[in-house]
């Protein structure tokens, strides 16, 4: 009963034999070796962008901020939600490879920003005014934080204000494949028909163990971010075990599989929670991620029976008094299973 | 017939195997998996420093930059040798993330530096003088860039230069395994007991996927390395992939096996070369990298038949007339055959 | 009547006078003159402190983003109030020579920090969590930005929560001396005593061409900052123009007589604004600056006739429709005379 | 006898009455005021240069290294002489601005580059190559440090390398003045005419208080430079007083006049200096700096007795036994009297 993260999860029995067959034999390095050239095109043709430039790294954080350095100057500021990775739990990379930039928090519901409240956002940077930092681009989510999900709509009408006041966009896609299944809507339709710039393509918390793509749309800024990547220590010598998990992954749509059973898991999560009495949603449950309260007891009773979860946020206690509602975060991945799910229903039935 | 890099070669049986392994069930992530808890006591054992903080990165860039980071400001100069990999093939990595500093070069026969020249370079730097950068840190390569290898007392000649200078040091070992086979000296007495405070240990190009160890000798900066690595993106959410690799590594003398059968390529590679009339050496061979003159003809037979290495510099012709003779690298390493050795000297035997 | 800025008035005479003097002769470059000496000891003895370390830079986002690199890591938060200077004015200076930080910004009534929200802030970083940044500096500002002025026990507050989580404390004294005359507390009680690290003491906006002390009420930060200063430009070759400023600034009091001045110029405006009906102030008028609201007509009126100030907030419009009351900032310095007062007095009057 | 830098010199007549003049009444703050105005048209009329873009900063590192931000990428080399000021005396200073790039250390005689070196040293940068930082920008300076002086042609020659591989070119010109006189070339042919991008064009060395302007002659970079100052803390609110420097300094040709009198002080010097016998010159003689060998005695008797310069580089003793010919820099500035020269002169005569 591990719903602690997407994080614990190991990876797909395809993305580790990938990367054990692609172990044979000597291959060219830093990413001139043939499965790159096969990623490159899938990814292409995943996102219908036949110029997209496209890059692999290790994690998200890298993705995210070496994204952000190549859209925002490091005077700039970056339009983000208050929840964002970015700003919460990346020990200020971005900050550190803009070269100093500053991250403008906006608030919104459900971990989800309002084209009013990022106009308003960018309306209050004062451009052209010396004094102060310069509007910079903006970077969405998706799955965002607190598990919902953008509809394409709802990125276009982020990215319009964007346009209008030409910064340029970035998505933080860590759970990009979650928010796809959720939507239906295709890659292309979620990102660049969308608006978006670049995209930070996560495998990661999905099924791989550890591979980000970076989906530039406009290969405008390709060496740019390729001597960034270097830079920051993240062009991988042996590239081909990168490259391996990522053709494994958009082969034969496992990506979208993988996603479609974490979401399913979280769905069947979402009922098991909600048919205990005095629980009920923190957010909509859209993709892998459910936030929900239950009571301090059944809390108890699940954390002590070996159910693996945080209370959310951190500074809640279980230990309290009372049997008052405790909010927390359930994320399923994958690896999740039905045995899982019914186990840890049983035991908040009570 | 591939001696272009050890990077080009995969990983090996045993580490692959290791990765597979580990995939199973769920781990705790961003290093907290209990083979990290095996990795920090296989690396204590094996360095006899049980006071060491140990972090695993995914490439020898980031092991270095961020070391250095950790031990020269801002406004420090690091000394190394002029061709050494921090100077010329980082694209900036510890300049970037030193924050600006500078890397004095230092010239230096077959790859290594000489103690006067470290201590006429850090005299050169005036300390206390506030329009100068001040004396940073000193950083080694073993194996040197050049193939060849510091034995301990070379190391502690160097060191103690510093020490007078109150500088710190590192040591890049991207190939430290090699360098320990060549020598038969302890990990312990090609680091710590020679006054190394960093290690960069390497296990890409020996066998690995990709994983680096950083050693740090004195514990006091572990806080401020972890907190460096989270910020650049070099900190692995299901980091267990990378505990599983070096763990492997270090079980049961796997890593200088590995290195020994490299270190031993080369030498045949180097007693092959040499029966070719007009070859000789560029630098001593003392491990699983080969500088050698062969006449153009030679090497354009080789090349012809399939032999990949590179001609070393770069700007050399294989095109050009005459037969003179023109220096190349060849580098072995673990998974380099026998077969390949011969196969390459019944090609350059003409 | 030139109300916008203490930064449109010139320099007091005697400043003046003091950088014509100094010039005469040739005089030791970088700070070695001998007015600096002088200029070290008067510091010592107006903030009674012996050990200080104290140095000149000519503009205060220079001092203030020189202390907060020598207080707060890379990769540190920086409390600040959401109006703060370094956080609205700078252009993300303090970030850029922190190298990549965070400005925390808190809420806080006429410009102040109320201590238990400058608590729930410091206790929101999650210090010893890689993910985030760390808790790193507290930086406070005397006269605030809403005119209003923190008393040494309101300091004393704020500082020990500070202290209590073991952060330096840096305060912005642009208008040191405007709150040193409102408040009538000793510097030292202002600062050290009151547990200020290190403090930027603001010639410029009080009479001086440019010129900002730095004082490291701790001097074992001075080399740092030195290293700072001169690596970001801010070190001056012909540093006597510098001292000489200060010596003459600090010499006879002449800091607390034109900061004495400009409080009273302001106080008078104060009365003349209330004497208007439907006026009101917007924070509580402290030191030199006023916030208050007047009705449009007032306000166009006045300008009309050569009053020279901004509408506050800037996104207020003079030409709507409508007598509503629009907020103004008014700025009194050293320079502002009576019969300037009495000239807007009778413009508002009407 | 002052002769150890034109720093130790005041600021010349002219220039402190017009700091005066200029602190009557109120001026727009941060560049806004209209001396500033009239300093963009004097230094576009000066230059020939009606586009160009002029920004006004208080010290020499700043030009320098705000400059060279504009034109070299984080990841870029600059190339300059092994020992440029931007190399040798600004603590790193362009590092730290540029966000970590590497200044590429070129020798050359006398202080100067020469084409053929420059080629070299940019084809060892592999452009195109992603391990290596990459081709940046070429600083000149002129004067040298060395104390000779570039012509127009030798300008070119160098700039017409760097155009080639599409670098742009910075002039540090702290002592551009002292080079104009000399050559007798006009501005313009001292800098766009001969391919120079951006030129730090130095007033403090000759005569100022403290006050350099950046002239971008394609004003494409002149926002990010605004933005780079504000952002560095070189923006002075009370701009005035750098305007009211550069305007008189550009007035009737005081910055010629100043010069024309320091170089003829130290032609004055060679003169004195080559009359004893066993001196020499170190370099040629062509502005307002004087590198020549005297014997030991000499120099202890003309130091003993008062006059100030420093043996050049500083590891040579005055102490020392025996009387060999010690090498020393002499400075001339706009203030060194004929008075001065005699009395150095009787004293060296012996």
């Amino acid at each position: 009963m591990e719903f602690a993260s997407d994080n614990a999860s190991g990876a797909a029995p395809e993305i580790i034999e990938a990367v054990s067959r692609i172990n044979a034999g000597y291959a060219p390095s830093y990413g001139a070796d043939p499965a790159m050239e096969r990623v490159r095109g899938l990814i292409r043709e995943t996102f219908e962008a036949p110029d997209a430039a496209v890059y692999l790294v290790a994690t998200g954080t890298t993705a995210n901020a070496l994204s952000l350095a190549c859209l925002c100057p490091p005077w700039g500021a970056v339009y983000a939600h208050a929840e964002a990775h970015v700003e919460m739990d990346e020990c200020g990379a971005p900050e550190f490879y803009i070269g100093g930039g500053k991250i403008v928090r906006i608030g919104g519901r459900d971990g989800k920003l309002a084209p009013a409240d990022l106009r308003r956002a960018i309306e209050k940077t004062p451009q052209g005014f010396v004094h102060s930092v310069q509007r910079g681009a903006l970077t969405l989510t998706n799955t965002t934080e607190a598990g919902t999900v953008y509809t394409p709509a709802e990125i276009v009408a982020l990215t319009a204000v964007a346009k209008e006041y030409h910064l340029p966009t970035h998505l933080d896609g860590a759970r990009f494949a979650n928010a796809v299944v959720a939507t239906g809507a295709t890659p292309a339709e979620m990102t660049w028909k969308a608006g978006i710039d670049i995209l930070s393509f996560g495998g990661t918390k999905n099924g791989c163990l550890g591979v980000e793509a970076v989906v530039i749309f406009d290969p405008a800024k390709a060496w740019e971010f390729e001597l960034r990547r270097k830079r920051g220590g993240h062009l991988f010598s042996k590239h081909r075990y990168l490259s391996a998990q990522m053709e494994a992954y958009l082969t034969d749509g496992l990506w979208l599989k993988l996603a479609q059973t974490a979401n399913d898991r979280a769905a069947a999560l979402e009922q098991a929670v909600l048919a205990v009495p005095g629980a009920r949603l923190m957010h909509p449950r859209e993709a892998n991620i459910l936030f929900a309260y239950l009571p301090r007891s059944t809390h108890r009773r699940a954390m002590e029976a070996g159910a693996h979860y945080y209370l959310w946020p951190f500074d809640q206690s279980i230990e309290g008094p009372g049997d008052q509602a405790l909010s927390a975060r359930f994320v399923a991945s994958w690896c999740t299973t039905e045995a899982e799910i019914e186990a840890f229903t049983k035991l908040i039935r009570g």
